[in-house]
């Protein structure tokens, strides 16, 4: 692992999840301070942690960041506003930091008041605990699940103005997962220097390309934040130019690289099913298209089931509220092309739903002949465990 | 059952679908010809049947409508077109109508070229077979079917002018239900006398209120048609005034109790779910909110398992695209508050999640304090039998 010089970790059990083997609490902490950015879910029903954090980023000077897992802290009203403020101050303190300096971030349950004991216990238990090595950092990863079977880690390095710069980046989620932000969050770390208005908008960006482009079931969240914090500890100057462009490309490749561990771990999914769109007047429209291919249970039942139904692939593309001349559609689904220029074309059913059947991840082209515009999409399939898991979460 | 005068019926197994003894050709017919409107999908990606009946109603003198189950003729480009041609010239044939006189329906796989012969066959088998009794009535309610458990209809009669009116209608459709249509066919014929412009219209207003409020997955077909017929066998003058009002009223009950019996019927369903919406600015935005939690496939899951889960209810509410102020959001879900002015109240879960375990029928009721506008919708939730059935539709 590439870690990024400037940060503390820790992790730790609570109390807020029942299982004592599970992390519930995590800190992640810049002892000399961080530039910081956000994203954030543009659910309408947000939690009070989102409200806490979007007000405050992008900063000059954030030093810790508090994680609760097990309980997402919305749909709490104004006692749930109270309770993420007095986490940031809990944490703040905890550290020797200003409670300015804090961001919080919850996810779990929704509607539960949060209980601020365990919170208290869980930033002091963390503060104890801080480490700036990989055993921490996984420790901190592993207090932000919930329903994840395992932790979604990336990291990277590259030379910038000849010196060395690190990310790494840690995130959760595997269900209400819908694009502009899921139930997710994420935490990326580099020691690069950035000014907080340019973090603001490579994270943005990035996050356009990578979180903002899968989906598990399509529900969006109440939670679903993304930070950067940049410590700035490997260099002097903050990046500009082609450097920053430079730092831009690997950051959304490193967001690729974790938005995509999530639909991969969607709650029972068996396929990862990635989703290209070319040929679109624009990118939203590619989007559209894509999330509403996405989000079809019917296209999500049949990649489960190794079912080559195309039909259900190329109708979902008809109701995503894009213009398009429907004889100027293809779709290749694995390398094989099914449909081209509106018409079905014939091929061998057992070939394509063996290579369904025999690959984790699904790929879908779907053409149209509209303008040059494109995008990728990643999404889970939709298994009989998703159902049997979700049909029976909090009773 | 309250069959209108004017129309002969027959169902019968021409070998589109491989059981024999399931009927997939039916044929309604107007001898002496029927006032006929129609409501179509809205997806970009129609099949050919929507396109040929589309140009053609309203219409003053329908002799025939054809309908085959088993193949949708979607997605089959130029040929697809020239088949639904020659199903409608092959049935005007058959009952001694013009080309002109005829609509025609297919639901079934999508992307399959239509067996022409066979079609000839149902249509000549039907003619020979027509019946105005109930028994002819149910048997072409059969030949519509897919994958429904058994037949959908309704029926009334009310006193307009003087003279007793009836309306009978059958539909059908269980997955790929999305609303503003669905793979939804239906019927509803009358032997009121209606001008075509009136009949459009009452029908276009009974299906904003019944067929385009229900979903089952929220996949828009490209097939969804309903055609309403008006032979005025039992008037003389069409309706107009309070008369078509009360026409249009008795429609619209009639089309709630046909729609309602799809989502009732959904694949794998074990309940049919009501969400109720008060208090929006328009109906626009009660729908929108609506068919966002409709189609939440949290929210199927959760009364799948009889989980009082309120949280997906509320979030979903959020990412309906519509504004609104979540401070004044409340929840009754079966009778039971739990959730109101935007922060939870206290309930007791077990006694929620016992009245949703006991009841085929679970009423969520949403309520907004932004306008005077209001809707239903319903849709069924998600089971593992959803899943397990389009896991395995066509290979």
């Amino acid at each position: 692992m590439h870690l990024p010089l400037g940060f503390q970790f820790a992790g730790t059990h609570c109390g807020i999840k029942k299982n004592p083997q599970k992390e519930d609490f995590s800190l992640v902490v810049a002892p000399h301070g961080a530039t910081a950015a956000g994203v954030y879910t543009q659910n309408l029903v947000f939690a009070a942690p989102v409200a806490y954090d979007r007000h405050r980023t992008p900063a000059a000077d954030i030093r810790v960041v508090a994680v609760n897992s097990g309980n997402a802290n919305a749909c709490t009203g104004d006692r749930g506003m109270q309770d993420a403020r007095e986490m940031g101050r809990l944490a703040a303190a905890a550290v020797g930091a200003a409670e300015n300096q804090s961001l919080v971030m919850s996810t779990g349950v929704i509607g539960v008041f949060l209980p601020m004991e365990k919170v208290a216990a869980g930033a002091s238990q963390c503060a104890k605990q801080l480490g700036s090595d990989e055993t921490a950092f996984m420790s901190a990863a592993r207090g932000i699940l919930t329903t994840d079977q395992g932790t979604k880690i990336a990291s990277r390095s590259l030379v910038l103005g000849g010196r060395e710069v690190r990310l790494a980046g840690m995130c959760k989620g595997a269900g209400m997962i819908g694009p502009r932000m899921a139930t997710m969050l994420g935490i990326v770390l580099t020691d690069a220097a950035l000014a907080p208005r340019d973090a603001q908008a490579v994270l943005a960006s990035a996050a356009r390309q990578s979180f903002n482009c899968i989906s598990v079931e399509g529900h969006m969240s109440t939670n679903d934040t993304v930070l950067l914090l940049a410590s700035g500890a490997a260099q002097a100057k903050p990046l500009a130019g082609e450097d920053l462009a430079a730092f831009e490309a690997a950051l959304t490749e490193l967001c690729i690289e974790l938005a995509t561990q999530i639909p991969d771990d969607g709650e029972g999914a068996s396929h990862l099913i990635e989703i290209e769109i070319r040929g679109t007047k624009t990118t939203d429209d590619a989007r559209q298209i894509a999330q509403t291919v996405a989000n079809s249970a019917l296209v999500k039942t049949a990649i489960a089931g190794g079912d080559p139904n195309w039909g259900r692939i190329v109708s979902a593309t008809g109701y995503a509220g894009v213009r398009f001349d429907p004889a100027g559609v293809g779709l290749v689904l694995n390398g094989h092309v099914l449909y081209e220029s509106g018409a079905p074309v014939a091929f061998d059913a057992k070939t394509v739903s063996t290579s369904i059947k025999a690959n984790r991840l699904t790929k879908i082209v779907l053409t149209f002949r509209e303008g040059p515009a494109s995008i990728r999409f990643w999404t889970s399939d939709l298994n009989v465990e998703y159902v049997r898991f979700n049909a029976d979460y909090t009773t």
